[in-house]
Parts: structure tokens; sequence; C-alpha cells
């Protein structure tokens, strides 16, 4: 939306893209070695899927971790054998793009909790040989990064050369900063925040009482049984709603009607309601409930300024060059959080470039405007690439 | 939150009270004559709940109507007996009061639809001695409007001084204004649209979807039986999100806990989870489920411009004077909506003031900003009322 032609990186020469791509799988901590969680409690073994770009170098300096948001998953770019539909963030990932697999090695990890292809409550607990379900230890994004470093050492990287991710990704990547800063060269958070707000809690809040209010939820206890597809349709269409801004709905929507008539009095009669049905309808397909509500906790617990202020937390990332970004239209995670992450690098000396671009897609920015985003992320990249040669 | 003790209208000098008020009830429309609905379907007879402060002067000149929105009814002022909540909109109705009572006589009507008294789904259709439950007919702002004018005919009065009303109460006021001018003296419409943005439109929409997901809902077919209570209480989860603001929520709880643990996994952990939960939880209580399916419905589908243009709608309304009021916190029902409204009043030539308060209150604001609200229409109606003197 806001970028002009004129903007469009030089460095945007190939289309090549990346082809064929598999989800791989890094399991450790089995008993007696189990991760120690930050609630106190044990979990293991316990598996990690993930995806990589590119190829490592040498010197295996060129590493970059990309972190999903909350309905992501491993599989960032590329497409899967027999598939049509690339990876999440295939836009920004692959030979000539944001983060160019002929200079990096990417690699994308999902995330403990989850429902992707990691050990999370719909995982079968090996010592009961059935599901977790709510007996599964509650989860941090201090956890899920901690895992995460387990997987980035089992890679043979000892630095990361950046670690970016939009919305959720971004609280992990600000957590990666924070906890494993000798690790971590660079970190971009894109449309972030350091603490969920009030609101952001809210509507997380009330999505996961939309779950949990469905009578297939069963306390969580619904494995091999009818599972709770409407409330969690129902938490995916309130989540749809605030990735979006008012004006995009106005614009893709308008008050245009369904296409279909339907007989039923309340089925929706506009093509927004249409839309949020069919996405949440198919949500259901591929996300697990009980994943919704642990890592939307984790998500509204995650709180990096931990009552000492954000730039204590950043201090240890000394060496740490942040890129901060946000989108004028995004108000589920609105500019003045990415702020407030960029005064507190000020104040704990980090190097930070902040940019807020224009665009009318809310949240959905983070995923949509690639070319603005191409521009920053690439020249970003290479300068930190270059110190770390120089270095 | 915007009034300064200086902007306190010098009119406010009562602080006595209404006192105890009782709903009554206006019954029109038995078959054969029963209302044509803009659908082309009769209903009746129709029940219609409304309550009135004040006196009815004797030229019955003085008379001011006030609408409600989608959760409020017919009691907005005073006390019911053996009750300590005064009405919804008791800071603005009575003696000194923006709806001064010792100089209006001031009416509150409910709407068909409705389930505060009026006829709506959950009353018994003589025809069967049973609920109507979905054999409903689907109702509009224009049907709520048209049975009004029965009432307020009913009353004695063939001009009422204002019309008044914020949210869908403001639908209501515009709809008035345009289909029955001569009746309309002046509209006081507040923090309300012309016609619903997709936005607006997608949060109904999910909440009726979360209605429909509770499997007590049963196709609209649980009275009598077990009630649909989850659903219902997650759509007025939504919704009050939707009132507050990003920055109220953050003064009002910030990320305060919860005051008591509870030993369940999800329960609410931040005091704006407990909050939402309790809001959701009490409304069932007073609240019927297909009710808030038809009356979103009928929100969602309100479009005075009808396809000609607001002014085209509004030209017949060409002595209605307009106070346009809306707040600049109000994300769900932006002032740029209302600017829509005092655009259109202008191309139709029509008096019209536009007033913009602000306000951190978000769409709430309509029944928080007292004080400003107060002296705004205080004085409007004190011209309005003497143009009518002289006039």
């Amino acid at each position: 939306m806001s970028a002009s032609p004129a903007a469009t990186p030089a460095t945007v020469e190939k289309v090549a893209e990346i082809g064929e791509v598999e989800t791989r799988y890094f399991t450790f901590g089995a008993p007696p070695d189990e991760m120690v969680l930050e609630s106190g409690e044990r979990l293991g073994p316990i598996t990690l899927a993930y995806e990589t770009y590119g190829t490592l170098n040498a010197d295996a300096s060129n590493a970059v971790l990309v972190l999903h948001a909350l309905s992501g998953d491993a599989h960032a770019a590329g497409l899967h054998a027999g598939e049509a539909t690339p990876g999440w963030w295939d836009s920004m990932i692959g030979p000539g793009k944001a983060f160019d697999t002929d200079r990096y090695f990417v690699i994308c990890s999902n995330i403990i909790g989850g429902c992707r292809g990691s050990t999370g409550p719909s995982s079968v607990n090996p010592s009961t040989g059935r599901p977790y379900a709510l007996s599964f230890p509650l989860v941090t994004v201090g956890d899920m990064v901690a895992a995460q470093q387990r997987l980035v050492r089992h890679l043979g990287i000892e630095q990361l050369l950046s670690v970016a991710g939009g919305s959720m990704g971004g609280m992990q990547v600000l957590q990666w900063a924070a906890s494993a800063p000798g690790m971590v060269r660079s970190a971009i958070p894109i449309a972030t925040t350091a603490r969920n707000s009030p609101q952001q809690i809210a509507f997380n809040e009330v999505a996961r009482q939309a779950i949990m209010g469905d009578a297939d939820w069963n306390d969580g206890d619904y494995y091999g049984r009818s599972t709770p597809d409407r409330g969690l349709a129902v938490a995916r269409m309130i989540g749809h709603i605030t990735y979006m801004s008012d004006s995009s709905m106005a614009a893709k929507f308008g008050r245009k009607p369904t296409k279909e008539f339907r007989e039923a009095k309340f089925a929706p009669s506009f093509e927004v309601g249409g839309y949020l049905e069919h996405r949440g309808h198919s949500f259901v397909r591929r996300f697990d409930a009980n994943s919704f509500l642990y890592i939307t906790r984790a998500i509204d617990q995650f709180d990096l300024t931990n009552g000492r202020g954000l730039d204590v937390a950043l201090n240890s990332a000394g060496n740490t060059q942040f890129l901060v970004i946000a989108f004028t239209s995004d108000w589920l995670f609105p500019a003045y959080q990415s702020q407030h992450i960029v005064r507190a690098c000020k104040r704990a000396g980090l190097d930070v470039t902040y940019c807020e671009i224009a665009s009318t897609y809310g949240h959905d920015a983070f995923l949509l405007e690639v070319e603005e985003q191409t521009h920053l992320i690439t020249h970003f990249l290479r300068r930190i690439s270059n110190d770390a040669h120089r270095g």
C-alpha cells in the first residue's frame, strides 16, 4: 500500500522461489532430562517442528531465526509436497527476498504448547499413553524461547545473525534478546509489544471463553470425540476482526451482501460475515482448541517489563541491534507499543532503528506490507552481516 | 473527563431526583389490524413498554422521546420500586438535568423485537399459545420507529419537541427524522451512524455466531428449557470490549490480576477478564438470546442512505433541527460516521450543530460524559423550545 516504485529495493532481482520444503522435527529432554519450565514443572520429551531455507555458512554466522504468530507454524516459506499454498511468510523468505536465502540460513521454529508438530496439549503424554489435554503444564513465551535455544544449538549455531517475527513472533524476538543476548546479533520485532494491554487481553479472554463455553470442550478432554469446533471458530472470528482495520474492511467488503442466499434466518447476510464464518470454520481443521488456550494465555502473561521497566530487561542485550517496525493502522498492537520498545532500547543504550509503516491493513500488515518491509529488512540485515564480517 | 467546572451549565441547580417510576405498556394492532412490517409480514397485537417522566403541557408541545441502545430498555430514569439502581440515562433525565423534567415531558420507548416488556421472539404468539421464537418476523429500525409513532400519538402528541438517543438509539432518531419529519421538531443523534460499517457488522456477526454456536440455542427453540447462556455471555463480552477504549481499559484495569484466585487452569487471571466474564454472565439474566439476534440484525441492515445518499433521505426533514454528538475515543461508532450525518444535513439544507466531545471512554461516553452533554443538550433544547413558543 505504502511503497512507491522508487522505494523498491534494488536488491530484489531474482524471482526464483524456494521450491519444495519439508518440516523437520527436533526432540530433546527425554526423562530424566526434562526441560524445567518457568512454572517449575518439568516437561519432556519435547519435540519442536522447524523448517530451514538456504545454507548455513562455514562459520555458522548467517543464521536468521524467524518466529511466528499465534496461529502460525514452522512452515514459513516454500511449498510442501502436493500443496499449492506456500508458507505463511513466503513473500519475505527466499532468493532475493527480505530474508534472502542466497545469503542467509533461515530457520523457522514452531512453539511448545502448539499443535502443528510440536509438543502441546494434543500430544500424547508418554507416561500415560493418552493426550495431555489440560494436564499439559502452563507454558510461557520464555519457555518457548528456551526450547528454541536448544534447537538453534542443535543446528550448530552459537549466535544468530538475527531473530525476527511479528505479533507473538515479535514477543519471542524480545524474549530472545532479553534471555539469550549472547546468541542474538540483531532483533527485528514487528507489530508487537513488550506486554499486552488490557484490551488485547480482553480479546483473548473472550476468545478463550468462546472455546470453554462450547459444550464439546468438556474441560479440555475432547480428543477422540466431538471437538469444540464452534467455540474455536468464534475465537478465530474475533481474532480476524482485530487483525484487520476499519478501513481495510471497508475497502475489502463494504456492505456487499453475501453471494449465496441461505435459508436460515440468521445466516450471514453481508459478505464480511460470510468471510469471517468461512475463516472460522477453516481454522478448526488445522488448530487445536486447547493449544489456543495455552498460547493465548502465554501471550497475555508475557510481560518483559516485569515491574522493573523494559530498559532493565533489555540491558543485558548490549550488543543486539534492533529494527522495530510498526504499522499505522494496527489497532491491536498499536504503534505506541513499538515506541515503548524503542524508548526502552534507547534507555538501555542499544542501537535501535524504528520505522512506522503507513498501511491500511491493520495488524495483518506484517504479512501484507511486503515491499516496505523488504526494503527495511534487506538493508538492516546487510548492515548487520557486514558488521559481523568486519567484527 | 472533558468538562471543566466552568463549563457546567448554570441551569443545573436542582438535585431532586425523579423518584419511583413504573414501566407502562401500550398495546395495539390486534388482528385484523396488525401492523404491516417493512418485510410485508404482519405482526399483532404489539405491546410496547415505555416510561414517562415530567408532565405533558396543555398544548402537548414539550414532549421529548428518548431511545435506547441494543441492550437498553424503557427504564431510562428514576427507580423501580424496591430497586437501588436507577434507569440507564438517569444522569441525563430529571429535574434540572439535560432532559429537564421540570420543563419537558420525557418518554422512553422500548422496541419491538426486544425482550424487556415489548413484543419480541420470546413473547407468546397468541395464535399458537407458544413463544414465537424464530417464527417471529424479521424487524427493522423502520418498524421499531413505526411502532413508536403509534405510541406517541396514543399519548396525544402530534409533534415531539425532540427525539434523542445514542448508538442504536441514534439510528432510531435518524429514522424518526426521515420517516416522520412532521412529528420531529428536533433530533439529537449521539455516537451513531446512518449505516453500520463492515467492522461494526463483523462484531455483531461474531456475537450472533457465538449465540447460534451454543448447543442450547437449538435453532432458537429453547424457551422453557436450557437457554444459550454461554453463547449470549460471549456475545455480550465482545460488545463490552467495543464499548470501551484502549485507554479507558488501561486506566480502569491495567494489568491488575483478578482479586480471587480460581483453581481452573484458564479462569481469568487479569481483572479485565474477570470483569468481562461477570458482565457477560449478568447479562444473560436480563436478556433473551433471540432478541439479541433480531436486534443486531436490524442494526446491521439499517441503512438510511439506501443507495440514494443520506441527504436525500433527510431531505424531507426540512424543519427538523439537528444536534449531532460524537466522542473522540469512540472507535465502534467513530466520529467520521457522525460527520457523515452532519454533511448530509448540510447538503439537505437542514439546521445542524455538531459537537465532538473529547473523551477517553470510547462508545460508552454517551452514557458517561454527562456534564458536557448536559451543557450541549440543555441549551439546544432551550433554543428549540423558545423557537416553538415563538413559532
